[in-house]
């Protein structure tokens, strides 16, 4: 444990401090004989890069990745697979006036109770520099759950009080605009919010969803494993996210179990539901349906007003916080959401597999 | 891992099915010198025991536990406290009109896709029952906690359309009611919608919601386990929760960061914050304020109506669930969600202690 | 961690102080669909009792076994099983002069400078009966073990200076003397220098050694989890083992390559060496010939002699042992270390099935 | 787990091919606070640098160390600390014969029956200079056992039938002669004995002891994570290692119990041992004496010799290796010994810390 590792067979471990020298991650546990190469993770990495839009900072850094062992000849060697991406404005600004002072909303009180000393310069390991690791590993997970037939979509559902018309949903669209968002009319009104909120030196909130198709039933583990469980775990731990939910999520609460039920019907000579308030998952373990994930993130903390806050030393003081700072964490963090329930998904899968010694003596049969 | 685990430095397994011959609970790293006796867990366990109440099942079961190990005249040894309860009714009833069938909302399906044989008297390890262990390792959590300080304050917030008036709230009154609301007008209100819904042989959905009051500032681990995270995966790894907020939860999505970041302030000497929208968290670390929680739980997929569904051989039919079933999982389950959070805190209280060196040289400089 | 676990997927946590109310083992992991019962596992529990020959204690306990969880008509259902044995004779004795001294060579000392408080009666957790636990996992793991196609010959090689004459090596003749060594002139030797021993007061060390045959090539994860890496750490769990060798074991240090190295050849088809001098693991990993595991005990601490020691308050004194206890650890501890070494294997087994993305396609594309 | 992890609390990951661009480790866990720099870890690996003698490779690569996270202005943030050493010659030399070809004694076969595919440039993963990450995490392990008064003696005690004289131990010696052994006649004599094989083309084993000094006594947890069995577990890792002895090790078969137990004695108000036969443990914890941990190395599997041995296609072939291979592993893999005492050791030492109530209560209530 100690923070920086995730997963049990398929093991992430991240490191790296958004001014040190560079960022990185070790996935530990992938099986051999996968196609991974520089290019397809750097896919996953320009989906969460900075300085694409108006909305998000202008810090114009490649973030290339390096691969520096477990692959060999484009292919997959069962070791472990380490990557980083080289910190390349590390020097360009003078972090002096943040030495003694904890930025509200960030996680500077808590590091420095917590260790007694922190690297203050630019949030540190709380920095969303932290996150690349994470989209590291995202885009690993990713690659074995293709095989296993699971794709993924994922996107901003709503911005402040701009929620997607789901009638107009288009996939395709996502891609299009600066917002990820799967709906152009609602985008639109969507960066007219944002606009007027950077010029009051403001910030939103947000939501993201993700839709995970195509997994089989019966994956995640009863009691404290499930699915659900460690989907949340997975993805309440990104930066700036303070609820989760599944399925109808919170809407449950005011739902009726005849309703909230989906019934089970064949079709196809397959078990389908009816419906999927549940969000594919029942009982903690997958259903077939697509599992449906919704996350919010609350506004960028670092906002260009002026504000209350502490010095190191336990005094009353004002904060001015400068720099460049995305008006809203959602859009980049879109990648981010997809990449935890693909890390946390693929683990469960590969644990899945050694369920029944049926499957296992057919392994080893061979 | 593999499902029946939780917590790394404290860590629980817990065992059993609903029809078989007990549930129990073995909680490991639960340190020594800690006052633990039979009369402390049952005082918990009376909390989630069924037969209470017109909106509990009529399955009176005494639930008595049994402290097999770990504890030596009244104080813990640091070694395993194995905890068990006997099942008094589980050979009072014919289920053999389950054993090919699935329900609609159980776990029945994926339990026999990932395991190809399932024990389905009564829901086996899917069962509520199963909540019995987590009960157990929740009471020595919260002895833990409350030699550091910290103390628990658990509720249903809403039940159907039927919100606690927080003008109203009287932490006295949660234990009054049969339905655990900290608001008796409210609790009236939903004790009728309940009636209304029985008779309409339907159930109903609600949320819980838990304060923990008295953590210090700094507990949580940064990126993956962060307090968060491992609160989200410990609740949501409870039957029935379908989300989890943290603080304000899924409203930070319509916030602006003006508001929503919580400025700090010195007070009587110490770091406090002017509002608390972060529900005590920060960077995944607790910030000194109060950790508040909220959890939605679905309505109970044991409805008396007629639904439509399958058989284990592919073939569309009906059941007609019978038996005795809560109309709410909620009530029962205040006490659940609370030992959930205790675990997962109490295993990061203890991992915080080793985060500096000089804590370190301090205790072995004794 | 904090002790009382091991294993990752394949995990079993024990509990139970030596005079308390019962020890027992949860195994959580275990795959569906396996023959087990109380029948099956009391089949291993006996090779551990007590009272069976002049050279192990008198102290008569069935140790029937009780299966409590996991296994639903003769099969494992997947979920955990949760196993016991009751304690027939913690209150038969008066343990209050042990309460204040510390035992040489026993585990006193180290429980209360780690604890501040211990269960003294009989070594409490730090019990011989502790193993229990041990066997009831080694049990469901050569089960699994068994349907792969392995299988697990375990004995006693050396006692005092008596060793076997590997010439007149007998597996049948192992479960024939009360010495459960595999060859009857040896074992005489070996109960008449006991006898001796037990006329002096005194114990005696002795040597176990365990071949496991049929273990498929590539078993063990490189670095850290090698297969010799678990072994050794699971059977040096063990009390009283001071000791590990694989293969040749210490006899290494004083080889030469030339013929320390076991050459590859091709018989009937398949890979095999023409010797073994590496005990079946190569780089971590299995290469297919039988893995031989040999183990060092101690001889047992508590002998009736009056000895020197110290105590709780620290003052010298002088302490004389009562009660029953083995001349010897290893007759009854050979069924320990096979379980240790069944669970360790057992566990990489289920890892290694998941480490090629063909066969996760395989699994999956029925 | 899936092999490249180690430790609970103070967790290291390590990543690289020999052939790759790099080598690495992440290190966990580490606590804040603590003075590590790139020289100080450069000092460890220097001892295990090849082509210093006539007995290590003549490979002469620096290994110098990068830090890239993890410490901030020479202390530890308590944040994860990455480090890596870049491979200089993995593009000088032709593997192509070793592709279809498995060496006796390697890891060849064992990586092929895994995984279907193997970097086999030079070992890959399996290669000697896998253990840079383990020095680099012994080296943080250790700078945390000094702070808390622990220290380390590690050395070749045995290579062939050379045995070092006890009576002309000289700790001094050991950094002076090329063998590291603490014994100039010993050293020389086996100096003799290894030119002898080189000419012949051969190789030889020995042994490595490792003296641990100042640990105080109840470090360690009961049951399955011995302070014994970890050490075990770890020190069994090293590609190599065939045997693992605690204090008198395989003597203990041998021995009687009134001679094996050491008896207790006070001396200046602390509890000490008359003698030291268990080598600092009992029941798995320190008992307050030296840790004696001795480790049997197998001779270099890489000989010059033409050796029998099957290619991938299970064909029987003959082979023989080129290249520059060290005829004993021993002496460069002392420090590797060292380090992974070490790190098995500051893991439970972390954890003993919140073994016991008071200690809890103590670290925060100031």
């Amino acid at each position: 444990m100690a923070g920086s590792n995730f997963g049990e067979i398929l093991r992430i471990s991240t490191w790296g401090e958004s001014h040190g020298a560079a960022v990185g991650a070790v996935i530990d546990g992938c099986p051999s004989g996968l196609d991974i190469n520089e290019e397809y993770v750097q896919g996953f990495l320009n989906r969460r890069r900075p300085g694409q839009s108006a909305f998000t900072t202008q810090r114009s850094e490649a973030d290339a990745v390096n691969i520096m062992s477990g692959v060999y000849e484009g292919k997959t060697l069962g070791t472990p697979i380490s990557m980083m991406v080289e910190n390349q404005s590390q020097i360009s600004k003078d972090y002096s006036d943040l030495e003694n002072i904890y930025r509200p909303g960030h996680a500077d009180y808590g590091f420095q109770m917590k260790y007694g000393i922190r690297d203050h310069r630019g949030g540190g390991r709380s920095s969303g520099r932290e996150t690349i690791g994470r989209v590291m590993g995202g885009a690993v997970a990713e690659k074995i759950l293709e095989k296993l037939g699971v794709s993924f979509t994922a996107y901003v559902s709503k911005i402040g009080n701009v929620e997607i018309d789901r009638s107009r949903f288009d996939k395709n669209e996502i891609m299009r605009n600066s917002l990820f968002m799967p709906d152009c009319i609602a985008a639109a009104e969507a960066e007219a919010y944002l606009s007027d909120l950077i010029e009051k030196k403001d910030s939103s909130g947000a939501e993201v969803e993700c839709i995970v198709t195509g997994l089989k039933p019966g994956i995640g583990e009863p009691v404290f494993d499930k699915l659900d469980a460690r989907i949340a775990g997975a993805v309440m731990s990104i930066g700036g996210v303070k609820a989760v939910e599944i399925g109808d999520g919170c809407a449950v609460s005011s739902a009726v179990g005849s309703v909230n039920n989906d019934k089970f019907r064949m079709s196809d000579g397959a078990v389908t539901k009816e419906t999927n308030h549940a969000g594919g998952i029942l009982g903690g373990m997958s259903d077939g349906s697509d599992i449906i994930v919704r996350v919010s993130f609350k506004p960028t903390p670092s906002i260009y007003q002026r504000q209350n806050t502490v010095t190191k030393d336990g005094e009353d003081t004002e904060i001015e916080i400068h720099g460049r700072h995305d008006p809203i964490i959602a859009p980049r963090a879109v990648v981010v959401v997809e990449s935890m329930i693909a890390l946390a998904i693929a683990d469960l899968y590969m644990l899945n597999s050694v369920s029944r010694m049926d499957r296992l003596t057919d392994i080893y049969s061979k």
